[in-house]
């Protein structure tokens, strides 16, 4: 299995990218990785991999391909993709459309990655809209979001597929058996909502290749009732920001409630272990990146400030999409789907 | 000033609604209260207040008119206010509607409070939609989310009137010299989110008579950059149910980890001020309810778990709503809005 990874994307590139990468090579030894970046540069970081035995045994497996250019968080994707045709995106993804890769993992720009798949690795046949997957850290079951943020103004088609896709993914990624699949609304009859809500319940409601869970409150959406929620990305996004916003403010003003009185830093101090475990539970980099749903190959936006780890895992979820055929799935389950035609 | 209070709204009716209408009449000399309930019941429930003395001072300024009838949560909102003629939610806001009475005040349900608002009561001339609004618990700096649910499918002039709406309500009740109205949304650049989003940036960002924040994504939704949150109805209430249920999921994970352990459970009991203070800050017993901006009159949603302690806040709101003219001042800015005509 080829995957390829974007040597220059996110906060603390190349260094946590090359090292990540080397890392994933040491642990699947069926994996080979093509890291796209300025060549001289990567080659480079690569020699400065901390243990060189290590590195020496994997070398074989780790190729470059010479891709100069980067695209910036700040640039408009789409412009970016269309000037900058040496750019880490264009070059990697062109790779996987050529299917002489299966994956691709960036932490670099959203937008670059999203518009880059659609056009340059394409659409899935039958999917309306790519849309970006997250796990939410729900205690004792991960849940997977789908829209996170790719799409607005969804179609009720859409969302039934989002539902679909992320089914396909716990399925095949996460082993979970029959995924229930959740509508995102704020009440839960099947009267509730807004139109689109209304009209994606009732599609969702006839029979799909997937199990459809209802609609699922916003106040329980981290209460462990479905497996993928499905939703419009403009108020996924919504969900997803403020779910971390409201996590990391509690945690600030525990923090500083507890640092104000000596009391309150001995608590602190004995609660260490479940502070930690807390924080941990919320904590993206083990479970990998966000996966780009509906294209055709692997890819996987990892966070912009991901560290080796991260990259590691956002590689070791590459390799298990790969594996576990979710590409296969989506494009033989998308004609199954009761849909509308909206 | 006279207020309406549904005396039989609530989980706790009658006794925490008269209980908490007494208390409200003990501490503002100026008000007086009509309970609206069926009159036997109401009346035992005086006569069953702790201070009878308390009580005979304040017993001139308290009346009850009968209203046998109670619409529940369950009922359809607009075909129960057509068939129960006499519940307190019709007899309550017809005194409302003549102008015997400045204020309704309400613990039960929030379809027959906000329908019985706008049947009954009427809108104020020029506002599309009364939208609900509830105060966030940001720390420092509360902050009106506008709408918090009431209207769905939202066009962008009803959301800047939300914003004005909120902001004449921060200025004269919370004291607020100059708030600043931002826009929920999933990026802060103006070109970012779904077409309402867009358009109603657009419409903002003209001259109005409130301060424009610009957008705000949900991530800093809680972080102070606000003092008027406005939103469609179906995304703030998505933000809000899902702040409600991320909070009270971390302290029920936090007090789950501390006591499974002994050093835990020490931590515990040396954090408990701590830990009672942050939940006292997200107590919304203080804050009152949510008052239902755009119809001819105070309305206050208070909570349907509402002891009587947060029956006199609401009162106590209320009371605010109407000694600040927020009503008069809405109804003078809706004619100065730069609105599409959407």
């Amino acid at each position: 299995m080829k995957i390829v990874v974007d040597a220059m994307g996110g906060d603390f590139a190349p260094k946590v990218n090359v090292d990540g990468a080397i890392d994933a090579l040491r642990e699947f030894e069926d994996l080979e990785i093509i890291l796209a970046g300025p060549q001289a540069l990567i080659e480079e970081t690569i020699g400065a991999y901390a243990d060189a035995g290590a590195l020496a045994s994997v070398r074989g497996r780790l190729s470059v391909v010479h891709a100069p250019e980067v695209i910036s968080t700040e640039e408009h994707p789409v412009m970016a993709l269309r000037r900058k045709k040496e750019s880490t995106f264009v070059v990697g993804m062109d790779i996987v459309r050529r299917g002489e890769a299966q994956a691709f993992v960036s932490a670099g720009s959203t937008g670059a990655l999203m518009a880059g798949a659609m056009f340059k690795i394409g659409r899935i046949k039958g999917v309306a809209r790519p849309a970006l997957a997250t796990l939410l850290p729900v205690p004792g079951r991960p849940m997977l979001l789908v829209d996170a943020g790719a799409n607005v103004d969804c179609k009720p088609d859409w969302i039934v597929q989002f539902g679909m896709m992320g089914s396909a993914y716990m399925r095949r990624v996460m082993k979970v058996e029959n995924p229930q699949v959740g509508l995102l609304n704020i009440g839960v009859e099947a009267a509730k909502g807004n139109e689109q809500a209304q009209k994606t319940y009732e599609q969702m409601a006839k029979p799909q290749p997937f199990a459809f869970a209802g609609n699922i409150e916003a106040r329980d959406a981290l209460a462990g009732r479905c497996d993928v929620l499905a939703a419009d990305g403009f108020v996924g996004n919504v969900l997803l920001k403020n779910t971390e916003g409201v996590i990391s403010m509690l945690f600030g003003l525990l923090k500083g409630g507890l640092m104000s009185s000596g009391k309150g830093k001995v608590a602190a101090l004995l609660a260490k272990d479940t502070f930690r475990d807390l924080k941990k539970s919320f904590d993206s980099t083990e479970v990998g990146g966000a996966p780009l749903l509906g294209v055709e190959g692997a890819v996987i936006k990892a966070h912009g400030n991901s560290n080796a780890r991260a990259i590691f895992c956002a590689i070791r979820q590459a390799r298990q999409v790969v594996a576990g055929g979710v590409v296969d799935l989506i494009r033989e389950e998308v004609a199954r789907l009761s849909v509308s035609g909206e």
